[in-house]
């Protein structure tokens, strides 16, 4: 059944306009009478198509419940940021596997060093990349891709978190060496392609997160959040 | 320290000539005295350059020893051709995660269907891809690249395994209720853009493969190797 996210969700109609409207319209060239679902904060709305107008197409909803395909755990990856476009795949792959939240960050070892309104420029294109990600994969969220933080912030940022992690190449607990029981909130913090300065890594363990190390295979640091994205969601029964 | 993969291994001189013998001397500008590494069937030889001529470069082995990085399992992953380079992001992920063999192949819903002459043509790259990532994650072995076989010889290849696993998109056991314990080769198939007819999954099942599932997200095809390989290290205790 086709999915789209919806920032008005309701009980009973929802209206839907502007691109999403000519999707359906143009695109999918769906018919009143036809199933849709909409979905807003992890929630399913599903719906039968009521009405098609030349700018709007009217819902009926049937039913709503949590959308099956959620994780159980919040896990936010706060990414060191890396170059080119390795962003856009850490987004796309991390989204399809369950991420809550991204959060780029500059630490001083990144190569691409982006300003906060340069960074503001490509956000729009980097929501979208997981706005896709999440209705390819049938998500029940967009992640959030937040602003671009420092190091620093992203480390007070982690604060907030039931668990933190940070990897660590020069060793730490294995990812299954990790009690995942009753951690709802889960942060992990990854490099960029130099890794971390040991002041850097010293400060987020400081701060409670625990260093991990996934072995003694070296990862591309847009390798190491997809790889620990899967293992995480595996280990928490997400997968 | 460099490490270079080498084809004529040897307990007391390495001699080294072509390219990589050009990258020693030009790009990493290495003197006599240097201590580099070769990497050959999972085997380091450590050694110190002891002379550098036009054409040759002259090491002499201190010490053999196992290369650290190695999984304990001989992992293959079975790849329904994908569209695009799609093939090229999973062998460069996947080396990096410590897969053994890639073994490409057509199923009904492949899209892109090359012929064996013109996979043949596209090897070399995707050899060179493998040992690129192998080098660069430090591994010990290139992970081979297969010819291109048809979904029958990839299934007849599985059961040279131990524990055969096949990527079912409607349901099957969860990775973590397989038991790995010792299982040293270890088959997954995964399907391309359009998944698996029911027919060749119940050809792999009759052919002793167990179906798995990854779960209610939708994963692109080239996310799953990535997501599968990561998980089966982190169970076997190899991440």
């Amino acid at each position: 059944m086709p999915r789209f996210f919806t920032d008005s969700p309701a009980e009973d109609v929802i209206i839907v306009k502007g691109s999403d409207a000519d999707h359906i319209r143009f695109s999918l060239r769906m018919k009143p009478g036809e199933r849709i679902t909409f979905c807003h904060g992890g929630m399913d709305h599903n719906c039968i198509i009521e009405k098609i107008t030349e700018d709007e197409v009217i819902c009926r909803v049937e039913n709503i419940s949590p959308t099956l395909s959620e994780p159980t755990v919040q896990l936010t990856v706060y990414q060191a940021y890396p170059k080119k476009d390795k962003l856009e795949l850490i987004i796309q792959k991390t989204t399809e596997l369950g991420v809550t939240r991204i959060v780029p960050f500059i630490s001083s070892r990144c190569v691409a060093r982006p300003d906060k309104a340069s960074y503001e420029k490509k956000l729009p294109r980097l929501k979208k990349i997981s706005e896709e990600a999440a209705k390819q994969s049938g998500r029940g969220i967009i992640p959030e891709i937040t602003s671009l933080m420092t190091i620093n912030e992203a480390i007070e940022d982690m604060k907030k978190n039931d668990l933190s992690l940070v990897c660590y190449e020069n060793g730490g607990e294995k990812l299954s060496g990790i009690s995942f029981s009753e951690k709802k909130n889960i942060g992990v913090m990854i490099g960029s392609e130099g890794g971390f300065e040991r002041s850097e890594t010293d400060r987020a363990i400081n701060a409670g997160a625990v260093p991990i190390w996934l072995g003694e295979r070296i990862l591309r640091c847009e390798t190491c959040p997809i790889a620990v994205t899967a293992i995480i969601m595996n280990l928490t029964g997400n997968m």
